[in-house]
């Protein structure tokens, strides 16, 4: 009688996890997600630009599934664990298991700051980038409306927290789609006066990457007109207006929030077995202390002993991807009672993308530092063959080619959002449309 | 000083006739659509069941309009007309005119049906396919869940009420979807007795169809295991069950509703203007009689004067298509004090998918009936030209190649709606995010 193995959360860990337990028959594997596909991160921000369809970075895990005959797909939301009975509680019904691992990932983190939650953007899952890319499509729109200049440029300014990555993808996005676009689109829009700010607590964008690709990722944005603000944090956000710990203010109706994520907690896992950021503290094998059969991988834990990580290992998906297939080796040498290998991370190095023909790279081992085309030319490079699918990857780069040699983003429909029911109880109850929620597992 | 011609809606014929107006600088033109984007009504239904993309039948109205300097677009909602003042008055504004053209097509109709119109899944927007994409996925989750059988089933079945095109083509794409991807993606979900009913109120699918093409729809759709049932009205829907008027029940979560539409009556129009499915009565010029300056084009006028359709014209996409561009060229030779033309419609023939390899067309003159595979490719072939940019014709192109040879609808995720800020004064009033509400215009 075979095991069964319930992962929770189908990101790079709990995918990855999943089709590597697939290659060798020892257990039945029941992935539980709250939407019934995976998406790649790293691209959202280009969904949110309307550069990519969010088909272009997401799949069916049904379709991933396929023709591996012990794995299954149960669409739900986690509401408790019971580790004596050795079950979970969903939103919709209930799940047992024999090894159970956690890969819940992260969600936004406001920092307690409710204003903020309420009416910022967050830049976490499809449906924020969907939301994003329709609000802020509606805020042009109805600058073109409005007969007071000053409405319009809060319609139009827009205001990035989070100096990592994502916040510098996305400030370059918008500054370059204010030149390339706006002027031909919005003629009604032309000196409004509106500017892009990228704001950071921190005293440098890109933390974790060099200092060389800090400096030069400061250049290139300022050159595209992106005003970057620096040892600065947002203390709240009302009335449309950005408020700073300096006291300083912004105007603006569109408030990106990239600042920070965290990690969730779940009823029946004790308070004891959190660690910094909510994360789940594990041993090297995964395993969360003094719990049975229950694990951890990814965003969502936080490992010890791995000498080059004291802190634990950094929330990148890197991480998350080796994680998972460790612990599906580990599963496998458990099965075939062989030796249980303690993970290390093998770092591959950072990057990320600053505009046209602009990014910046570093590896590690060797260590090199790349920037402007050949970095640029990376990052799609190695973005593109991280999809998941042939079909992703030949819709994403059909889409960059044309958006490259078109200079145009050209997905700017605002396709408004219809109730449908959602997989529990009240189908209609509007709690479960609810951004919040979505961020959920 | 130019004149100002305000044209209300993006479809085909609004769409045509502001493009047309483009060519001549002789007017100011601004289109007003509640939607920024222009879509393509024949493909919704393979939105619906995850063929293809919704960006892949849409396109921005301002990218349709860059570097015509005389066409602006107008995002919002008509509330009323006020003829005696040459003002239009919008949920964001008001607009003045000095001719204005109707242009608001039709939406769907429920003869008054409360229960349909709450529980029924539309057909009409773009909205309502990516709805019924996302409450058709999320019903096979839940019959994946169900313990119980006859919930399962109800779950599954799908009835179609309608056998137009629409109701013809979503069916036995549902047919084909059952087969080649239900059993690899759903393996839990084998006999659960579930079926597809095509069901319509006369005594042959696509009415104003030949006989012969009837007659072939009928055997394959029948072939495909769709279960049509003629002469039959949907009476009512009543805790998922589809109620006839002779009393007989189907038990469904899935009612597809598209049989029938009716035009929209607005404030400040006098009641007697408009006509048969209120739709607006207009002379052979579009103007509307007894009023001043305002015409109405598509499936919202029903016109006089056309001796070979004495009833008026069919409510379809080529009427609206050459109604838009008569007018447009009438709007020219006003400017220039030639004659009008009156407008006579040249009917190019009518076809409908039944599914792979399968299709039916009917052409008028030379009197020419085509089936089967030649039907399929000419139906193919027109559609990818009617699409609208060149951007489209290769997405659907694309998406059309892969999922004939991979036999497979790639596009199944359920991405939630996630609120966002309407154009009017109330961002998040949750009326503005209805449905119904998104039918309108």
């Amino acid at each position: 009688m075979q095991k069964r193995i319930v992962i929770i959360g189908g990101g790079f860990a709990g995918i990855n996890l999943a089709l590597e337990l697939g290659k060798n028959k020892y257990y039945q594997v029941t992935l539980v997600d709250k939407n019934n596909y995976n998406f790649f991160p790293p691209l959202i921000y280009q969904v949110a630009t309307a550069y990519l369809e969010p088909s272009s970075i997401s799949y069916p895990i049904r379709k991933l599934f396929r023709s591996k005959d012990n794995l299954h797909f149960r669409l739900g939301e986690l509401l408790k664990v019971v580790p004596e009975a050795k079950q979970i509680v969903l939103n919709n019904g209930t799940v047992d298991y024999d090894m159970l691992v956690f890969a819940t990932g992260a969600e936004t983190n406001y920092f307690g700051m409710e204003n903020v939650r309420k009416h910022a953007i967050p830049m976490k899952t499809l449906s924020d980038a969907i939301q994003m890319r329709n609000r802020i499509l509606t805020h042009f729109e109805e600058a073109t409306i409005t007969q007071d200049k000053d409405e319009a440029r809060k319609m139009l300014t827009i205001v990035i927290a989070g100096g990592g990555p994502t916040g510098v993808e996305i400030s370059g996005m918008f500054a370059e789609m204010r030149y390339r676009i706006m002027r031909k689109d919005y003629p009604e829009l032309k000196n409004t006066g509106a500017n892009i700010y990228l704001v950071d607590g921190g005293a440098a964008l890109l933390k974790p990457m060099s200092v060389k690709s800090q400096k030069h990722t400061l250049e290139e944005l300022t050159e595209l007109g992106v005003k970057v603000i620096l040892n600065s944090h947002v203390s709240d956000y009302v009335n449309d207006e950005v408020i700073f710990s300096d006291g300083t203010k912004i105007q603006t109706k569109n408030l990106i929030w990239a600042a920070g994520v965290s990690a969730m907690q779940f009823e029946g896992i004790p308070i004891t077995s959190y660690g910094r950021g909510k994360r789940l503290m594990v041993n090297p094998y995964h395993q969360i202390e003094g719990l049975t059969d229950i694990y951890a991988i990814g965003d969502t834990c936080i490992q010890s002993g791995d000498d080059a990580y004291p802190e634990g290992h950094p929330q990148v998906a890197q991480v998350a991807i080796q994680q998972g297939k460790n612990l599906a080796a580990n599963f496998k040498r458990l099965a075939e009672n062989k030796e249980l290998h303690a993970f290390t991370y093998s770092d591959r190095g950072s990057m990320a993308i600053i505009g046209r023909n602009q990014a910046v790279v570093d590896l590690p081992k060797p260590k090199i530092h790349l920037k402007g085309f050949i970095a640029w030319c990376a990052w799609l490079f190695i973005h593109l063959l991280s999809l998941i699918s042939y079909r992703n990857r030949i819709n994403t780069f059909y889409h960059w080619t044309v958006a490259y040699f078109s200079r145009d983003q050209s997905l700017r429909m605002i396709i408004r959002p219809v109730n449908l029911p959602s997989v529990d109880a009240e189908p209609l109850e509007e709690s479960n449309l609810s951004p919040q929620n979505l961020n959920k597992l």
